[in-house]
């Protein structure tokens, strides 16, 4: 039997779109991890009649498990848990070892806060309440979760904060109505191929041949590009349909196998820093202005083999501190493959690092030309053994575009160096 | 009258928690501009029952507006226009003038990309049919967006990408049937106030003593915190409240106004651009790794005082990029403010700039000690004229925290300096 779930996300900033909701996608990605199957997120805000409309509608859908998030705290528009007991026609009851429970939490905050003694009893005692014969989780924050059987699905209500969010996940799924929900669920892997450089219609086209040869409907296929240039392939399966979807790669291998970075779903910034392990970087940026340097030490252990990078936006930087000859700028023009070249054996010498990266571009919106327009960038990857990678790509999009397009570049074009290819394009 | 509206997100990589959604937030943003109060966001894979129990539920809510996003790709799962017509009791027709433009528009592409012409023709199209009477909105990439009247609610159906999606909407919200009903909705105006340094609880004490004095009920006031510091009151309200909402932000301003750093909503980022205007400043970044210089840069125009940073990843690049004296890097260590200033020091003096940030800390996960924990971050910002900020703060959370709060605090210290005020912290 499959699992069917929804998600309700409360909360106005959310609803408004001046919060970017990130519990939905995580719980959301938990409960595909648990194999079930996510049928709809639907987002609301803190308005009763609105919480009470979207639950109806999810139980209407015929869903097994409900998770809700947000709206547990400790005023009077915190809604959630009131709203849930009447979906599952339970009263509200106070749980006292619940209420000594978060007093014991807030006390030593409240203190440290001066908070108001009153307004703070107030609201324990609201986060104490819960609805009758439901299993209350531990509070990660001041608030506790429940798990609610509500005649049909059963709901886990969760707090709002991702942190206290996560933290109760744990105690949510394992809790008693929960884990005999899950246990129905059938059990999926997911693996994530990547490739670089290659259009999504060529591969659409691919997966179309494919098709004819071998039966693909047992897979879930998606294919997502990102940044404009890195297409995912994720492929949903059962275990016992391992051998098709290794017959799927294999396909995809013979026709793009040179395009293809990873089969295992890694970031290109993680291959990278695997491959950087016993080597060393530093780079010379311009138009990115330290987004690839930030890339790279997002990353723990990045000081291991990244020894640093000038962001050098003006041409006397370029000359002073990578030393770039003032007159490689003069006739060839700080955007040039000549001056990324110089830059990336600037920073490699600086840094005294086995690989340099040199940057520089018109990231816009003005100062393109008819010769170098608007999103045209001169990338260069060299090595202390005198290997050198060098593209200078017109790219589409924005200031924000070009500048992480050319960020991602980048990347690919380090870890072309680093196995000793070039780029297939 | 009030006009609710409703936003379906379609797409598997959304429902899944893989891709994040920002057209649902911009959408609503917009919507909230136009006076309109989004009711609901609710997101669904690219299933046909699952999309047509979306819609039903929106109108089953009495909706007068619903905006979908995605599913108008040339695939044969992309499905949204076809459902929406279904949902609006309408066939679908082939509109030739479009399918003649969409032709237009793939032609060159896909003879660079060498695209297969048979399914090129197919794709157009299928993107060219339209339920009959909808308007048809000019694609931005190569899929129409859509106006349809649906047996109550007037529907917007757009495309998925934010790119395509955005260039699009002044011509939705100008079609016909969607202008009449936006001419119902109450205009609002919004304005938003920001504060550094002051936590949530404090301000949410000072809303309900300003209460006391004045009615604020006919305002929407939300607060909102971001990047763990910068505390966001936005205020919703009538033209008619206008004496209203300044009597709030006057009240707000008497008590906490050292706190306050825009009242106009722009972002710190911005502010600071504006402020260096005539200066110019350069960064000494270690733990943040680039991400100063690349919140810097991205915005247009910073070349005119941006003069560049030094990412100075190991004690060596320290001492021999930015001057930092090698045996104060011994005795103080790394990460300390003597260094973060010598850093700060040397940014100014290598780029020849009026202004140097120097930052130095421990953005974990390893690397803690008892003293200089995970979290303690060195930041000083001085100018040429003598003048000098520092602090180093203990900030919580993760390494993308630790990092994203560093360099957030360095831009209210830069604005703090440029202004001549000190931290009220």
């Amino acid at each position: 039997m499959s699992v069917r779930a929804g998600i309700v996300v409360t909360g106005t900033e959310v609803l408004t779109g001046r919060v970017i909701d990130r519990n939905g996608p995580w719980v959301s990605e938990r409960l595909g991890e648990l194999g079930c199957e996510v049928a709809e997120i639907v987002c609301v805000a803190d308005r009763p009649d609105d919480l009470r409309g979207a639950l109806e509608f999810l139980r209407g859908g015929g869903l097994d498990l409900i998770v809700t998030t947000g709206g547990l705290g400790p005023t009077a528009d915190d809604l959630t848990a009131e709203i849930v007991a009447a979906f599952a026609g339970r009263e509200m009851v106070l749980d006292e070892a619940m209420e000594k429970r978060i007093s014991e939490i807030v006390a030593g905050f409240a203190r440290r806060m001066k908070f108001d003694p009153e307004g703070l009893r107030d609201g324990t005692r609201k986060q104490a309440m819960v609805p009758e014969g439901a299993i209350a989780l531990d509070p990660a924050g001041t608030a506790p979760g429940l798990v609610v059987e509500a005649q049909g699905p059963v709901v886990i209500v969760l707090p709002g904060p991702p942190r206290e969010l996560q933290a109760m996940w744990p105690a949510a799924i394992a809790a008693g109505p929960v884990a005999e929900v899950l246990s129905e669920a059938d059990s999926y892997e997911v693996e994530t191929m990547k490739m670089f450089g290659i259009p999504e219609s060529t591969l659409a086209k691919t997966l179309r041949e494919i098709e004819r040869d071998i039966d693909l409907s047992p897979l879930e296929i998606t294919t997502c590009l990102r940044r404009g240039s890195e297409l995912e392939i994720d492929v949903r399966y059962r275990d016992t349909d391992l051998e098709l979807r290794d017959s799927l790669f294999v396909a995809i291998r013979e026709r793009h196998g040179s395009f293809i970075y990873t089969e295992r779903g890694e970031s290109i910034d993680a291959i990278v820093a695997g491959l950087l392990a016993d080597r060393s970087i530093a780079l010379g940026e311009s138009c990115t202005g330290g987004l690839l340097a930030a890339r790279i030490t997002d990353l723990p252990g990045a000081s291991a083999y990244f020894k640093g990078g000038v962001v050098a936006y003006s041409d006397r930087a370029k000359t002073d501190l990578l030393g770039v000859p003032a007159d490689l700028v003069a006739s060839r023009g700080a955007v040039s493959p000549e001056v990324a070249e110089a830059m990336a054996r600037g920073a490699m010498e600086r840094f005294d690092a086995g690989l340099g990266v040199g940057i520089t571009g018109i990231a816009g919106p003005g100062g393109g030309t008819e010769e170098k327009p608007v999103g045209y960038v001169c990338i260069c990857v060299a090595d202390a053994d005198g290997n050198v990678l060098a593209r200078d790509p017109k790219l589409p999009g924005s200031r924000d575009d070009v500048r992480d397009r050319s960020a991602s570049v980048a990347m690919h074009m380090i870890r072309r160096l680093l196995i000793g290819e070039d780029l297939p394009l």
